[in-house]
């Protein structure tokens, strides 16, 4: 089955907005198996999406259109559709009342303007916004069948998993169930983590598990889709796959699904019950950032402390005469995280500091990263060297600390050689 | 003159990766007086780009194209354009040569790979990419003139503003010189600075400076594009154009061209001489994160201190006797700015606290912030409230930090009522 994807409307068109709405659909397509192959963007102009709606349907057996669906004279999409159909535009009753019950339930009166949002293509198929005025609706273009979905990304976002991918599936010929397993990991890079699942997709020996991958750095994404009869039969061939993927990347995956590492790192600590405090330098207050604002870390993420130079680390934390000259150590590290979990009382604290490269920002700009650990029990450090520019450095760094942190509390090894680190520094 | 873009390759129409490449070209090609009437994305296939390129060629006078001009077997552009042109390949020895030298300065046997990367259309005009292998190159296909540009961002916005722009303005017949004016700002709306700025453009009769926005919240972009017979007549033109805009919109511009907010906090600490200390709660370090990394930071910027709880933060900053229960307000904020200045030496504190509404985040979930700004001379403080979501409020209230203090250095009024601020709350 051909896919195509129209996206419409000025401001993707002239990049005054990044298109986030189509890498969005089209990976949500290829999690179920379904590929897109042409995109096309238009602007709010009456015959350059005319123009795409024939050629699409000239090419396409299955279309979808975002955008144009609003209540304003740029809003063209209903129009449009119904010219390239040949059919005229005609007021769906049962959307007009659906709008005029979500403005009383706001206590407004819908403005004259939004009627436009309830004249669709005579030929189509109404389908449903549950959260805003701008309904979908899908009608046949030449050889294609069209769907016609809202810009705004919520409500895109709930159409297409709703009430459009089912329907391509269906078109698909497909009567398959798919399920989408996905593993999140620091530290290995896309080409390593492929190389170490070699082989996993053909545990099931019908090809109905496909692994992919989605990198950016500094972490990584592993996916498998998996297709079968019914939720139960995917279930048996996935458990043996899940096992091996896990069993192969091992300490490095920090995550599944829908959980994050920040996420990860807060249930730990909310499990012990513990508390934390945060020193940090290069990185700026940026694993602070990770951390404090979640919902629940109220009464876990006890205090963040950010620096640039160790002498002002160490004075914060109380340890104003033994401010180091020289570069960092682990010891260092050490000693800042001891300092910092006595002064705030916190039951663990994290030190991550950083001395990056002298002169200006270039592709082998590098720094040294020493972190420790410190609880009531022990403490313990780990050192580091990451090359790749400024804002790379920094980025490792974040991760890395909230990485080790993870670690520690899952009682997992802090030193497992990552990509990311120079090979030639003492480790 | 119609101007399309191809936008070529597998993990961009897969939606692996977003497509930033786009908006910026797009973008650019605004911020020069051009328009991009049409976009296509293919993946790396024969068939579809030969039928991107043909359909293109048809319709446009110009035709940039992106990707597919790497070493790897799944780079096609060269291949398929010299097909759609009608003519073969043939080696390029000048690019072929500055190949080897680049690989030998940097000690390494050019890979046989790489010589691909020569092999362009016959008719070809090849453009230098002065950073990387992957040359540009122009022919005629159809009745466009097509651009091929690498897909590495760096070396696709050099190639873009250093060869290829000079050539579409060229082309376009615009025998003028045009220039971009910018204007960043805090706390005004698109539509409202869009109704401050009425008829700005008319104090030029001859229509050669045109207004537009970008807004990506918190901040609001103004930009003015001039043509001119040169530069002299362009800084003419603008002088009087530039100066009407400072008036209107005022203390709201924090920064103007490349300058950042961060950037002219950091500038105005350093020209005092004057150091910080910055205290946050709900903004969890994103203050701290976008000062302290700056290159000149390291001295300027003294301490962070961050804490989800009021009473830890008194804790912090040595308050402990002091600490509140109920509400935050400015007076505590003013005492916490206050404490923080003496705990480190710092000339100058900021203290941001937030105190977020209760239960789930929703889009009428809101924060009350109240900011206090400490020098040796004096303690000044600012209350608000702003709705519209956890992450709404959290980047609220980074940013209204930021502008508070920016504005207090350069003498300007800390209490001017913004557009995000919610008018039933006292100010």
């Amino acid at each position: 089955m051909r896919i195509e994807i129209i996206c419409t409307g000025d401001e993707v068109l002239t990049g005054k907005i990044v298109n986030t709405n189509f890498s969005y659909m089209s990976q949500k397509l290829e999690d179920v198996g379904l590929a897109v192959q042409w995109e096309t963007t238009v602007g709010d102009n009456r015959d350059e999406l005319l123009r795409a709606f024939q050629l699409a349907g000239q090419r396409a057996d299955a279309v979808i259109v975002n955008g144009g669906l609003g209540p304003t004279v740029d809003d063209l999409s209903q129009e449009v559709a119904a010219r390239a159909a040949g059919v005229e535009l005609a007021l769906h009753e049962g959307w007009l009342a659906r709008m005029e019950e979500m403005f009383r339930r706001r206590s407004r009166l819908m403005p004259l303007n939004n009627h436009k949002q309830a004249m669709l293509p005579a030929s189509a198929e109404m389908i449903d916004n549950p959260i805003g005025t701008a309904c979908g609706f899908a009608l046949d273009i030449g050889k294609a069948r069209f769907f016609f979905t809202p810009g705004v990304p919520r409500e895109l976002h709930r159409m297409l998993e709703e009430q459009i991918l089912p329907r391509l599936l269906a078109r698909s010929g497909q009567q398959t169930a798919i399920y989408l397993k996905r593993f999140h990991s620091y530290g290995l890079g896309e080409s390593h983590v492929d190389a170490l699942l070699k082989g996993v997709e053909d545990i099931v020996p019908d090809g109905s598990v496909k692994l992919g991958f989605r990198a950016h750095y500094p972490q990584l994404e592993t996916k498998l889709t998996v297709r079968g009869a019914d939720m139960n039969d995917i279930q048996t061939k996935l458990a043996p796959v899940v096992e091996e993927v896990r069993k192969r990347v091992g300490n490095f995956i920090f995550a599944e699904d829908e959980k994050t590492l920040e996420g990860v790192v807060l249930s730990e600590l909310t499990a012990q019950p513990a508390s934390l405090a945060v020193v940090e330098t290069f990185t700026g207050g940026q694993i602070a950032a990770r951390l404090a604002p979640l919902p629940g870390a109220e009464t876990i993420f006890r205090r963040g402390t950010v620096a640039r130079s160790v002498g002002e680390i160490c004075a914060a934390v109380g340890l104003a005469d033994s401010v180091p000259s020289g570069e960092i150590t682990p010891e260092m590290a050490e000693a800042v995280a001891t300092a910092a979990r006595q002064q705030t009382g916190a039951t663990h604290a994290l030190a991550v500091l950083v001395a990056v490269d002298d002169g200006a920002d270039r592709i082998d700009f590098g720094g040294t990263i020493c972190l420790g650990i410190a609880t009531g029990r022990e403490v313990v450090s780990r050192r580091s060297r990451i090359v790749g520019g400024r804002e790379w450095v920094r980025l490792g760094a974040v991760e890395m600390g909230l990485d080790c942190l993870r670690r520690y509390l899952q009682g997992l090894p802090l030193h497992e050689r990552i990509d990311f680190e120079k090979t030639d520094d003492k480790a």
